[in-house]
């Protein structure tokens, strides 16, 4: 029984979703990150990572210039520096110290590693596709990291201020 | 404290995966469907969503050709029926029957709506992007379509054969 409705009404029956972090460098080195709903896996061999990134943020231009970035799965203990990287512009200050985020050198991309994380994947952009008022950079995936077992991802599930649950825990 | 691990560990991570549908039709117009768990949104103005779809599958050359699909989210009723579509190809049956989808016209595209699905999401393809052994299908969104509310996604939690949950419920 479906019913024909405006897209908004829609899209808001997505949630759970995850939330991803996407971190870069400036030509100076220094980090920046996004938080983002918007990433998927798009190969298994090479593996690949996709990212989409709205045209006008800060994180846009940077990995648009360096041709590199990490996606990292926020853990549980991540939730409050994940919402200071989601909702701040690294253009106004330096948000990643205020999100008091740990971060460390990759081994691979200039992009930093976030050391609290549940996994981190070192990416270099292969491919780009703009997509309305983002664009989807997609990563080759050349190096990967695991944080703790058992540590948990963060989901979105929606609302107004969006908001991030530590975890998400299967039903059957 | 991040360990360097191969990439199949880490993605491993990544769980629980929301899951997705994407229907199709064929020239005569019959309908084909894939699960798939690369899935995202894309662009907010104007609406668009992503699939990753690899180039081996019947539904890439559909899609392909065809310049359209569908995307659905399934309710947890569609549990089986998921398992169906997301191991089967469409190439050696008619796998839509045996799965038991009700299957209804779109609004604007050929490819068809899933009934009893969350939501559904009529898009035509803007653009498409070669990643490693998949192809990334962007499409704008023509037209969107609910279920009954509080009708729950399936998410998958890995393991080996993959395992689809009815829901996800988020903890705090």
């Amino acid at each position: 029984m479906l019913k024909k409705v405006p897209y908004n009404e829609a899209i808001a029956r997505k949630y759970p979703e995850q939330v991803g972090w996407a971190t870069c460098v400036d030509d100076a080195g220094n980090p920046n990150a996004i938080a983002l709903g918007w990433v998927m896996c798009t190969s298994i061999s090479p593996p690949m990572l996709a990212i989409s990134v709205g045209l006008t943020r800060y994180s846009h231009e940077l990995i648009d210039k360096a041709g590199e970035f990490v996606v990292a799965f926020p853990s549980e203990e991540m939730k409050d520096a994940t919402m200071v990287v989601g909702t701040k512009s690294g253009r106004d200050g330096d948000k990643m110290a205020e999100a008091g985020v740990h971060l460390i050198p990759a081994t691979v991309v200039k992009a930093p590693l976030v050391d609290d994380a549940c996994a981190n994947f070192e990416c270099k952009v292969t491919g780009k596709l703009r997509t309305g008022d983002h664009t989807i950079f997609a990563g080759e995936v050349v190096a990967s990291h695991v944080g703790p077992q058992g540590a948990r991802r963060i989901y979105s599930i929606g609302g107004d201020p969006e908001r991030l649950f530590s975890a998400v825990q299967p039903t059957d």
